[in-house]
């Protein structure tokens, strides 16, 4: 038999499982029936899940005695706003799905976010399971209840905090996501790693390549990403401290999507992400919090996945420095003059750090990457 | 000095106080910045309530040392959809509120409804303060957390539970209402006592003028009606029981609402709940649950205050009792061939009956609305 493991996330009366392993999308009716007793779903899906996916997981809802009607939306982040989610929400309702009926997000971080949303605003909070199908949303998006939508003023600043009643990360489906989509979310694997788990990173750098071609490391490698992210979720629910960890990479990666326009020709999330990881390392060095060695040990390994380690890497031509220390202020907020970052003292042992001179950062930022 | 009451709603850490009293928009400014230590608000009001009262609120706000920005929408049902709610939310992110930032809802239960959501889901849940300026917003809609919009499956489907952190019911704002709106507010005061407060009612029946006109009786039946619903929605926050209760003549009501098409040149909601009422005590009556004294008790009470209380008062032509009945079917969904409906045995003596048999609310229908 497959290996399979399950990931408690430990909410109070929100607590839910996350199974994760290989055929689970074969096994999601019965995992549906006999743990939430719905009879009726909603699938919400993208086109291109849809077109490589969907009729497995209808056959086997249906299997499991639970009738379905999908929900196709386009794929992309286009679809994170208010138009696609009044569509979708009309959609459940047009359904005739009840409160204890279920909405599931099958699909990658797009379709988890918009779709949960959708679930918590329609009848005031319908039921909702999500099945991940990018790594990026089987390793960081379907964990912690964080839903929402984007808008004109910025990205994913509109939402809920909506737990799912269940998850499941079918480790097959994975195989038809493309290499490039599938590193952005190896980016995010390392990152649970970098923040509080040396040994974690130190087994990635041995295992990587398990993960990349399925085999019983990739299972390893989401349970141990999922059991992050959940532990700092059950200390955090709500974001107002130790959550914050969890953007390590993302202040700088945030600001490098933003001068690419969100272009994902030019760079998508993970590699960002990447980048800001690299990025963080170096500046923590340069803080004297951190040695050399640990941060070359972090560039070496996301290089050697194929995932790109600097500013130079990113195709195209981009604003100097100081316009990408203009964004980070813009998505920080500068406090009284100084900077909240995830900074680090080494492989494994990031914190938040609340002072961060901007001066600091903008002249790290103009010597790596010099006009 | 003016007299004033506070209604405490007990629900764990989302309790908060409801004020009730005369001038309290003047005092609006010291008690949210006393209570809540906010520096920075949206008003979301309608164009009615705006003219009236808006700039009183924003100098309380600003005496208070807040600085407040205003969101117009247009009054009425209408603006309770998906496209003002866009708009709602993306002007208090456009206002660069924080999340520790707050949303006041100042107007009737449409701005309550909308504001409040838009509250719950801008940066995944602002503050929110309710400032209720209808009768109907006082002694209903802003107690209990339900927030929302309506779509084209039906009303308030689509929403949010979402508490505010204090309600401010100031019972001089009344005096602009119109008094066919003021009516249909107390239509949802007289239900209180029609539930299970025999005492209130009857309370009423001796007091109802000074209510109308302002007097100290106005503030005590907004108290007892807040401290009604509070304890309700106490025993039961996302109505999964007994808050059913407080839909005493809303399924006659509804009913009615639909039958012209939430014409509210017709009928507004409060005047449907007046009939619907009246006809759940005669047909209690009818159901040998009640006395027929009782149901003449309340039908001569609402009619005493100007209330509509029979099918016949309503103006212009009505589709057939068995039309009403598709309606009502549609509305509560007929589970086994048996509806739920809040019937009574006596003033004061609702209860929730869930065995009742359609076919005797279509011959009750068809004997007080014939062809
Ligand atoms: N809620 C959270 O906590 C959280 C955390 C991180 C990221 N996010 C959000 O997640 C989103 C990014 O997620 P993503 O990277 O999964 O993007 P995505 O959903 O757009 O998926 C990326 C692409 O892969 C395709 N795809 C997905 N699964 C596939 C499969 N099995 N086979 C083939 N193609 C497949 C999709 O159609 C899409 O084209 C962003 O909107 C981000 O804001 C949310
Ligand atoms: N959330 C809940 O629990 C709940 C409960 C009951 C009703 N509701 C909702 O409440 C809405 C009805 O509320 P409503 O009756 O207050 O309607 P409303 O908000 O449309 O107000 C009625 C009219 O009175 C005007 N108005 C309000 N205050 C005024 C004042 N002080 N002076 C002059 N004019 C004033 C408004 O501009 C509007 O034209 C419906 O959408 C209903 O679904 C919600
Ligand atoms: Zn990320
Ligand atoms: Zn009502």
């Amino acid at each position: 038999m497959s290996e399979q493991t399950t990931v408690p996330v430990k909410l109070g009366d929100r607590s839910y499982d996350i199974l994760i392993g290989a055929g689970l999308i074969e096994r999601a009716g019965q995992e549906i029936a006999g743990r939430t007793g719905a009879g009726r779903v909603a699938i919400v899906t993208d086109e291109n899940v849809a077109a490589l996916h969907l009729q497995r997981l209808a056959d086997s809802l249906k299997a499991g005695g639970i009738e379905s009607t999908p929900v196709l939306v386009a794929p992309g982040e286009k679809s994170k706003g208010f138009a696609t989610l009044e569509t979708v929400t009309n959609a459940i309702l047009a359904a005739r799905l009840e409160r204890g009926d279920i909405v599931i997000a099958f699909g990658g971080g797009v379709i988890g976010d918009l779709a949960g949303f959708a679930a918590s605003i329609a009848r005031r909070g319908m039921g909702f399971v999500q099945i991940p199908t990018s790594l990026l949303a089987q390793v960081d998006s379907s964990v912690g209840g964080k839903t929402g939508i984007n808008t004109a003023h910025g990205k994913n600043l509109v939402g809920a905090f909506y737990q799912p009643q269940l998850v499941l990360a079918d480790t097959d489906v994975l195989d038809t996501l493309s290499p490039r989509e599938f590193r952005a979310g190896y980016a995010e694997v390392a990152k649970y790693g970098l923040i509080d788990r040396p040994d974690f990173f130190a087994w990635l750098e041995t295992n990587w390549q398990g993960i990349f071609t399925g085999g019983p490391e990739r299972t390893r490698a989401i349970a141990v990403s999922c059991q992050s992210k959940a532990d700092v979720v059950a200390r955090d629910e709500r974001e107002t401290g130790d959550r914050a960890l969890l953007n390590l990479g993302h202040t700088f990666g945030h600001a490098l999507e933003t001068a690419t326009h969100y272009d994902s020709a030019r760079l998508v999330h993970g590699e960002g992400v990447a980048i800001g990881m690299v990025l963080a390392h170096q500046f923590s060095v340069r803080m004297n919090l951190a040695s050399a060695d640990d941060a070359a040990r972090v560039e070496a390994h996301l290089r050697q996945v194929g995932l790109p380690v600097s500013i130079g890497d990113i195709p195209g031509a981009l604003p100097p420095a100081e316009a990408l220390m203009e964004y980070i202020a813009q998505d920080k907020k500068v406090t009284r003059g100084a900077l909240t970052f995830i900074l680090t003292r080494g492989i494994g042992r990031s914190f938040i750090a609340r002072d961060v001179p901007p001066s600091a950062v903008l002249s790290f930022l103009q010597e790596k990457h010099p006009k």
